[in-house]
C-alpha cells in the first residue's frame, strides 16, 4: 500500500509524541519536527507507511540518543493485558466458537497502537474488548481463515504491538497444537512488539519467536532477515496483525491473512470499510506458495 | 501567541484541504504537501500561527494559480447563515439578555473554521447554536465586555470567517447605534471573510467595512495597511473574533475583547480553558489606549 499525503499529518504527530516521551527539552522536540518536515518533504509516496515510519523513528533515536522511547509504555500495556488475560481466556474456553472468540480478542489488543493514537487508556482497551467481540466482522474472510488453519501445519504469525501480543496469545493457543511462529520487530519502533515484549506475554517456551531484523513498524520484505523471509515464504499459514502488516504486505505474492481494527480512514478504505472495522481480510494468491524443501 | 509544535499536523491538513479543493491532480496534492512541508521543516515557531498560515496558503495559489479556494464553501456557508439569520434575530430579540445573546450567537458562528476542520456541515452549525446558547461562558470577561460596550464610542470589529459573519451580524446590530467598523482580511486565505462575504452577508450599507490589506488568516500587526493599524489603535472598543484572531493579538499593546470558540487544545491551553469552550476574553491593557486625534 502506498503512502497517502493524509498520512503526513499523522507522521508529524507520531514523532512529536515520540520526541515528547523521551525528552523534556522543547529545543529536542523541535529539532525532531524539522528534521522530520524535512524527511517528510523528500519521501517517496510510492512506499508505504512504515517505510515512512522507519525513517521518522531512525531520526528521533539519532537526535535523542533514546533507542527505545515507548518503553514504559509498552510494559505498562503489557502488565495491563497480562492482568486480563485470565479472563480473556475463560471467555474463549466458555464460548460456543472458541476460534471466532480468538481472533475477535486478538484483533481488540489491536486497539493498543500508538501509531495511530497519541495516547490510549485502559478504559479504552476494556471498550475494545466489548466492541470486539459483538461488533460485525468485516473483510468477509473468517470462514476461509477457519478452513486455512484447520489444514495447516506451519503457522507464521505477524505480531503488531507490545501488550497486544497478550492477545495474540489467546489466538495463537487456539491454533495450537500444529506448530505457530510468532514473528516481531527486529528493534525497537513506536510500541511495536519485539522480543523482550513476546517473552513479557509468556509467549517464551510456547511458541517460536523470531525476529524480523528490521526496525520498521510493519514487515518490508526487502528489509526483513534472509530467515524471517524463508519463513514467510514457506509458512503454509501466514497471519499478519495491524495496520502496519497490512501496509506493507496487503500487496504481496502470497496468501496472507490480516486481522486488524480499521483505525484510520486511509487503511478503511484500502480495505473499503468503515474506519472502526473489525477487519479478518485475506490478500494475495488464492492457495499458499509451494512450499520448496526446507534447507 | 507563539506556533506550537502542535500545530504542524493542522498545517499539514489545511495544505492537503485546500489543494484538494482546487485540484483533483494527485500530483498537483502531492507538489503542495511537499513545499509546505519544506516551508515548515524552516518555519519561525516565534510567529503566530497566522503567519505560517499565510505563507503556507501563498503556496497553494503560486502552485494552483487559485487566487481562492475556498470561494465556493464561503458561498455555501454565506446562504446558510443567512437563511438561519431571521430565526437568530428573532431570538436575540425575545431574549432577556439581548446584548449576551447576541455575543453568544456570533461565537456560535465561530464554528464555520476551516482552518480547524476539513469539513462543517450545516448540521454541525446548528448544533453550535444551540451548544453556544446554553453553554457556560469561559473568559470571564462578559460583564467588563458589556461595560466597555456601553461608554464605546468608536467600536472596530474584527471579522474572521465568511458565513460567521452573518453571525457577527447579529452582534453588530445590538452595538449599534455606537458607530461600527467592521474590519475584514485584505485577500482570501481559507474561508476567512473578504470584503465581499462582508458584503454577501449584508453589512454593506450598515456599517463601514475596511479590509486590512493582508492575506494572513489572522491580524498581523506588521502585515495590515497604515490605514487599519491606525483605526485598530484609536478604536475605544476593539472585539476580535476566532483563533486566527486571538493568535495574533492576544499580546498586542492595548486592550482587546475575544470572542471565539476554542476549538483546538493549543489556543484553549493559552487561554486556559478547556477545548470546545464558549469564550469571551480580555487581553492587553486594562483601559484603551490614549486616542490621539484623527488626521
Amino acid at each position: 500500500m502506498k503512502t497517502a499525503l493524509d498520512c503526513i499529518p499523522c507522521f508529524t504527530r507520531q514523532a512529536l509524541d515520540a520526541a515528547r516521551m523521551v525528552s523534556t527539552e522543547a529545543s529536542v522536540h523541535e529539532d525532531v519536527a524539522r528534521r522530520v518536515l524535512a524527511l517528510a518533504a523528500e519521501m517517496d509516496f510510492a512506499q508505504p507507511p512504515p517505510v515512512v515510519g522507519r525513517d521518522i523513528h531512525r531520526i528521533i533515536r539519532a537526535v535523542t540518543g533514546v533507542v527505545d522511547p515507548y518503553r514504559d509504555i509498552k510494559e505498562r500495556f503489557t502488565r495491563f493485558a497480562l492482568s486480563l488475560y485470565p479472563s480473556l481466556a475463560e471467555r474463549v474456553a466458555n464460548s460456543d466458537d472458541r476460534l471466532e472468540t480468538a481472533v475477535r480478542l486478538a484483533i481488540a489488543g489491536n486497539v493498543i497502537d500508538l501509531g495511530v493514537e497519541s495516547d490510549i487508556t485502559e478504559e479504552a482497551i476494556e471498550r475494545g474488548v466489548e466492541e470486539m467481540l459483538s461488533g460485525r466482522i468485516a473483510g468477509a474472510a473468517l470462514e476461509a481463515f477457519r478452513e486455512r488453519v484447520a489444514e495447516a501445519s506451519d503457522i507464521l504469525y505477524i505480531a503488531d504491538n507490545a501488550g497486544e501480543i497478550v492477545f495474540d496469545r489467546l489466538l495463537i493457543e487456539e491454533l495450537q497444537p500444529t506448530p505457530v511462529t510468532v514473528v516481531v520487530r527486529g528493534h525497537p519502533v513506536i510500541n511495536d512488539a519485539t522480543r523482550a515484549d513476546a517473552e513479557a506475554a509468556g509467549l517464551d517456551g510456547r511458541v517460536e519467536i523470531i525476529d524480523n531484523g528490521s526496525d520498521a513498524p510493519g514487515t518490508v520484505l526487502t528489509d526483513i532477515s534472509p530467515e524471517c523471509r524463508r519463513r514467510f515464504d514457506r509458512a503454509d499459514l501466514v497471519i499478519a496483525k495491524g495496520q502496519g502488516n497490512y501496509e506493507t504486505l496487503s500487496e504481496v505474492d502470497r496468501e496472507v491473512f490480516f486481522l486488524l481494527k480499521a483505525k484510520c480512514p486511509v487503511i478503511a478504505d484500502d480495505i473499503g470499510c468503515e474506519t472502526g472495522s473489525i477487519v479478518v481480510a485475506k490478500r494475495g494468491a488464492e492457495r499458499p506458495q509451494a512450499a520448496g524443501p526446507l534447507e
